[in-house]
């Protein structure tokens, strides 16, 4: 499973001691080809992390050997030294992996906002990381990624004789640009660094992209798909776009389902819309509203909200002809009482609010979570 | 004080009995002259509610010489029959104010999104709150038209012979466009219709419509101005502007302060923007921020969530020219780690947030809450 289930590639994942707490902190990926295509999406937030903006300038050559990602610390807002720290780890990395070259290793924080990293620990736990390096490494690796994630989460798809296999990492931050995510992908599909990117961002717009946990965009999202050709397989474009698709919506699934404090997975399918950005425009302005999010935490089918959130957006509508359904029962019918709001059974962990916007064709699905007196406690001492 | 301290108002309070709890629900304002110019701001959202669909239209003849407001259902998303019932409260209350007609009578309501209101209890309440009008009656108007609010809101402004007064509730759903609130503000100033508007356009935008609590703009949001002419005084325009904007900005402080669970009343001001809008955009990025909120909360200096909101806006800046302060300590200096986090005093209920852009010389201040476990619980169980 995770990044190892594709032939090509080893992995390893270390306690280095930038987490006080002493768990797994430092996880390294590597590519051991015969390729070394690769894609990289990031954060579109305009403040990002040194080492995002060390491994977006790594992409450029469609090239990454090898990937090394810190838990326990974001590197963002760490001002030049920041990115001389992302630079070392590089180097550090390409020095105890033979063969390899600082240009082509990526590297991926994430953590608390505006403190260094401890390079004492970060570069020896680099040379440890190096030496446990192993086929079956995928599952520590994607345990040492997590911050507050409770759980690890990996994916794996693919077809005859090749395969996707991929780790993420995200539980807080999470809303679109992407989330406050890392995510690796590996393959040993025979595919170049152009349908790579292709493949990824099909993926990426529709998964990780339509998770808006709570509203917060991240400085050090990162997705990265690398390629390794040990299959030597070159599957149908189609074929290898839809295993990357499930393996993202997999991963994107079960971000949602670990998010900080939530208590419920909102479904929220706009449908309906007389264009696709308008069902998304509606579909984050739902899963946006703070007062809905307490609702469905208290299973209170509030449709009103609902409402109230989609009147702020610019999508076609007409106030008297929207349909809320919550758990498929229709609440509100023509921007109007509808069906007996009793009806509706919210005791359950997934939540499904449909919005017919009553103005075209058109469709989006975004996942959200409730707001809780949990996530409020998590997130009010974070940093302190 | 509230609505009464102008000349030529009276106003009354009662439980007509809409509310379960037995508490005040229906207040009434009349302008008895000799003049009722009026102006009236109300919701951008685009699902609004009956009232406001009736008082825009009521405020389009320039003339208000009655509002009619109650609190404990918001008639918002009640379809034809609830514009019927909005209408049938101004039809009542011309029937028992002598001399005033139904097209003059603006209504307004809060409570619950998607339920009738009760008919039966309200229109034998209009009646009865004609009967208790009185020129001391300001204080149970403001009662009346409370929700969660935990006190009523007034406030008094003006010059000499003439004044501005007025009343507002809110505590909930405050968020741009307006924020859920009734606002009704008075004058005996002798001041006609376009330039009550002027003066009421140029306060909210300012005030009003830059508090930000909770990020969930209402359906019912409605701030009216009434002028009387009892004072026969025609004030400078700049002073009469300056007494409504010292009003409202005493009522939109008074709203903030007493906002659903919250503990911290955040004041966030944003300085050497490119723009104003810039400057508005990014106060808001910041003033809707979940994480940053909770961390606020927890008395967590946590700027990093400053610089990860900021950057999702599309304002002119330079991510590394940013600087933050928390209550005048400068935390972030040109985006990355400045002073000590430590020397921020986070103990009292006024939070400081600057964000210098370093991009220009216009600035804003935005209002906000911070997010609490107390706000969760009230609004998830607002309705059931």
């Amino acid at each position: 499973m995770s990044v190892t289930a594709a032939k090509g590639f080893t992995a390893a994942g270390i306690a280095a001691g930038i987490k006080e707490s002493g768990n797994p902190d430092l996880a390294l990926v590597v590519n051991n080809g015969p390729r070394r295509a690769a894609a990289g999406v990031f954060t579109s937030n305009r403040v990002k992390a040194a080492p995002v903006l060390w491994s977006e300038q790594v992409l450029t050559g469609g090239e990454v050997s090898a990937v090394v990602l810190n838990s326990g610390g974001a590197n963002a807002c760490t001002g030049p030294l920041g990115f001389q720290d992302t630079h070392a780890t590089a180097e550090k990395a390409a020095e105890v992996l033979p063969g390899h070259s600082a240009g082509e290793i990526a590297v991926a924080s994430t953590g608390l906002i505006g403190l260094r990293l401890p390079m004492d620990k970060l570069l020896p736990g680099i040379e440890r990381a190096a030496a446990a390096l192993s086929e079956h490494g995928g599952e520590k690796a994607a345990l040492a990624i997590k911050t507050t994630d409770t759980v690890h989460k990996t994916a794996v798809a693919g077809g005859e004789g090749w395969s996707v296999g991929g780790m993420a990492k995200g539980a807080g931050m999470l809303a679109p640009g992407l989330a406050t995510m890392l995510v690796v992908l590996t393959t040993d599909a025979d595919v170049e660094a152009p349908a790579l990117d292709g493949a990824l961002r099909a993926a990426t717009r529709t998964t990780f992209d339509r998770v808006d946990s709570d509203g917060c965009m991240s400085t050090n999202d990162t997705v990265l798909l690398l390629a390794s050709g040990a299959s030597g397989i070159t599957p149908e474009r189609a074929e290898f776009e839809q295993a990357v698709q499930s393996v993202c919506a997999d991963l994107a699934r079960q971000l949602i389902g670990d998010a900080e404090g939530a208590s419920k997975d909102i479904r929220i399918e706009v449908i309906n819309a007389a264009s696709e950005d308008d069902a998304v425009e509606v579909g984050r302005s739902i899963a946006r509203n703070n007062l809905l999010k307490c609702a469905i935490h208290g299973e209170d089918p509030n449709w009103g909200r609902v409402l109230s959130a989609i009147g702020t957006t610019k999508a076609a509508f007409e106030p008297d002809r929207l349909n809320v359904a919550i758990n498929d029962v229709w609440v509100c019918k023509d921007g109007s009482v509808g069906e007996d709001r009793d009806l509706v059974d919210m005791r359950y962990r997934e939540v499904r609010i449909t919005a017919d916007l009553a103005a075209g064709s058109e469709s989006a699905v975004i996942w959200a979570n409730d707001l809780t007196a949990e996530y409020v406690h998590e997130n009010s001492a974070y940093s302190s």
